[in-house]
């Protein structure tokens, strides 16, 4: 049995603050800047979200995670839907939808606010995030979160290379390593795969990039939200 | 004095491999693309080359440094500057060029091939670099260098806190670091500040919003080009 101090480290789209739904909210806009060709082309609200899925699965090798890959997945896929047809304006319209998206205030997900100042006072707690670099210190910044936690980590990919990279850097051991987050494919399997603890928070939007089943494992716990992830790490602490 | 090896930092862009001719080549095309509403509006390259730029600086705070957010603004600016009159066809030029950008392979500038990987045998060589995370990673993978150098660091900003954070976790003394770059601003000036050396390589396309003057410096060097940076870092730990 090893004893000591956990190291924690959190997710933060959908774990920390709402994301997901940014995106949904731009993705609206975007279907709603279609309509007069959707109209004309005969294109239904799935037709366009499923062409709009398969063109960030397309791009991801070239873009990566984050939103402005996505801003621009959204204009190519509108352009290729009205076989360029579509106007200025109407494009307008997405690239204002994606400012929005950058420059939308950080609203906290229940518990955050408490839990995460509490732990960083007596723990080593770091966020451990993919996406836009840019993008990611942004809201880390206007999160408040920025000088609470130990460290803010933004990596392009969140796989077992990467945890064992950032973990041995750290000079942290894996098995008193707990990952915190609501991706079972990003924060779950790779991290119970290293040997350490995982915090599953599901969220209520999943992403489809992202889904993976939830494994059986007896270093996997599932909380419904982030208030209880106190006590869940005394308990392990204690265990 | 202090004695021992120097840990050597390397910028990425316009140091290792040529990029700032990506960004022009992009918008050459962009300027094609706008060709028709030039005639029209009566645009001169000029007026188009000046929005762009007025359009980047605007957006550094949303978009950060990087393609992504460079082909954002393209495509934002080509919508104002034609009262977004512009095709859904000119637009998806700009997204090709963007494509293109991204997708290119990486060409290493005079002497990178043979002297980055002579110094990383004998050195602690890290390559720092700034820009879009995704974009950076993937060109350190196609560059070659990625498993030569001991570490890649991404960062959103290289100032002084910036270098301050990453010699400290490496526990790296200033003193016996060296930062070779391009930029006076980001490569130089914020480690000649904390007591580092600096080498300064320039580079034949200088970015508007790297642009500051070089310092008198007694540990800032010259380098026409990264051929003679062994010589140099041998110099230096002679001294």
């Amino acid at each position: 049995m090893t004893t000591g101090k956990l190291t924690i480290g959190l997710d933060a789209d959908d774990t920390l603050w709402h994301n997901e739904s940014r995106f949904i909210a731009a993705q609206d806009i975007m279907r709603e800047a279609l309509g007069p060709w959707s109209e004309r082309l005969g294109l239904s609200s799935t037709d366009i979200d499923d062409r709009l899925q398969s063109k960030e699965t397309t791009n991801l090798a070239r873009y990566g995670y984050g939103a402005k890959g996505f801003i621009l997945s959204m204009i190519e896929t509108a352009v290729e839907l009205t076989h360029g047809e579509i106007s200025g304006h109407a494009i307008e319209q997405i690239l204002n939808a994606g400012h929005w998206m950058l420059d939308h205030p950080v609203e906290l997900l229940p518990g955050v606010a408490d839990v995460v100042p509490a732990l960083a006072a007596t723990h080593t707690v770091i966020i451990i995030t993919k996406g836009d670099l840019w993008d990611q210190e942004a809201k880390v910044a206007r999160s408040g979160l920025g000088d609470v936690v130990a460290g803010v980590e933004v990596v392009a990919k969140k796989d077992g290379a990467t945890y064992q990279r950032l973990l041995e850097r750290r000079g942290v051991d894996p098995d008193r390593f707990v990952m915190v987050g609501n991706s079972v494919k990003s924060d779950i399997i790779p991290v119970l795969d290293l040997g350490g603890y995982a915090v599953y928070v599901p969220h209520e939007f999943g992403w489809v990039h992202e889904q993976a089943e939830l494994p059986h494992h007896h270093r996997l716990f599932e909380l419904s939200t982030m208030e209880s992830l106190g006590s869940l790490i005394t308990h392990l602490e204690a265990d």
